[in-house]
């Protein structure tokens, strides 16, 4: 089968030094994009293994509520774009007044220009009414179609495509577009193709709306609030050490 | 830096057929893991390697949603392995009468065995009030957070650790026994550690709670409940051809 060598499933499977940093590689260079998609078709063969990667995330319960709902008709996406630059308009009159001009300037979608879009659903019905590890936090099914997501967005950077994830939309126009049901919930909306550029850091940072927060300062032990205990020194020291350098 | 082999982050940074397949690889063999953690302690250098990689998820907004409670003290595990204990008992209650007994018999945690646990924290309120991409879609900066626990999970995986999620607790337990205030929500306990073996397949696969779904069977084009299109087939025929042998 010629998946083999992309698909491999072992017992005892060992990463060694150099599988790990290419796993690096591919999620520390992972973007969302908006404005670098070409229109290069996506071939099958590639597509499939972002798909059974999304297929591959961990489920509650083994759940696998997820569909996906691939999208490649100019129509389709009109409808969509359509969607999205309604909710857009209210979204900027959101913004204090100083900030709204800034925000209008932003590209924040490629739902016409990337050659496939791809929204991710969840069917709570999925697996029937009572689910192993959802009995008391219901959403967990909702979170394992957003693990589907992460996991086809970071495939699809492995494949060297741009996912973009577009959320300015209202849930109901999501369902219309698409005709998807009440009970199903829309989870992702997300725009895929090849790229002319990745950026070296995400959008929002260079632009200087909002800065990486230092990880070590998000960090707690054992209680809420708790940034330090007796032994928990050396791991923030390396924490801090390990931090990308800041942007240049 | 250190971490120039593992945080390496480039402008056009091209994937090659050796780093995919070694992504593939780590994706393909993640699981969740509830028996086998070893006491093993973790390198500060690994773990600080996985928090980097969980802060390197996507959020909307670039709002970095995210806190990590890092539980290694035995007291405070105790206190959530009681919670667990309690959810668990009336869980399996909810099963029907045939499915109580198999449910009880499952090992569905690893709080005591694993060395570290962490709990992934959303903050609803950084970043203050209007959020890019948050406007319409509140629930997002959840879906954020869920997006740094399947990195985090990937990063394990690569590092050869084991991680278990374990959600049978109730939502109140977590926030009591961590002190998490009300404002932020608790989104996945984490339970990480070197293990003695990885398994093939997922557990509750292998132990016939529930059967893989065929991913072709949850494709749709364009519309939900539209299996095929005029161009659909080939796609369709690829992906069942890449699917994974069944289990033996």
């Amino acid at each position: 089968m010629e998946t083999a060598t992309v698909n491999p499933v072992h017992q005892d499977c060992f990463i060694d030094a150099t599988q790990r940093e290419s796993f690096y590689r591919i999620l520390h260079n992972r973007r969302d994009v908006r404005a670098q998609f070409k229109p290069d078709p996506i071939p099958d063969e590639v597509l499939s293994r972002v798909l059974h990667a999304a297929h591959h995330a961990p489920s509650v319960g083994f759940m696998q509520p997820w569909n996906f709902l691939i999208i490649r008709g100019a129509e389709v996406k009109q409808k969509i774009h359509a969607a999205f630059a309604e909710a857009n308009a209210e979204a900027a009159e959101m913004f204090p007044q100083d900030q709204q001009e800034t925000y209008r300037k932003l590209k924040l979608e490629g739902i016409l220009e990337a050659p496939v879009n791809i929204c991710v659903t969840c069917d709570r019905r999925r697996a029937g009414p009572v689910v192993i590890g959802r009995t008391h936090l219901r959403i967990m099914d909702l979170y394992s179609s957003v693990c589907a997501v992460q996991n086809l967005w970071l495939a699809a950077r492995a494949e060297n495509l741009g996912v973009g994830w577009v959320s300015i939309m209202k849930q109901q126009a999501i369902h219309a577009a698409l005709g998807i049901p009440e009970h199903i919930i829309p989870i992702a909306y997300l725009c895929i193709g090849y790229v002319s550029h990745f950026y070296a850091r995400p959008e929002l940072e260079t632009a200087g709306w909002l800065p990486r927060l230092p990880l070590g300062d998000l960090i707690f032990f054992d209680q809420w609030g708790q940034s330090r205990t007796a032994d928990s020194e050396p791991l923030i020291a390396r924490i801090r050490q390990d931090a990308p350098a800041p942007q240049p």
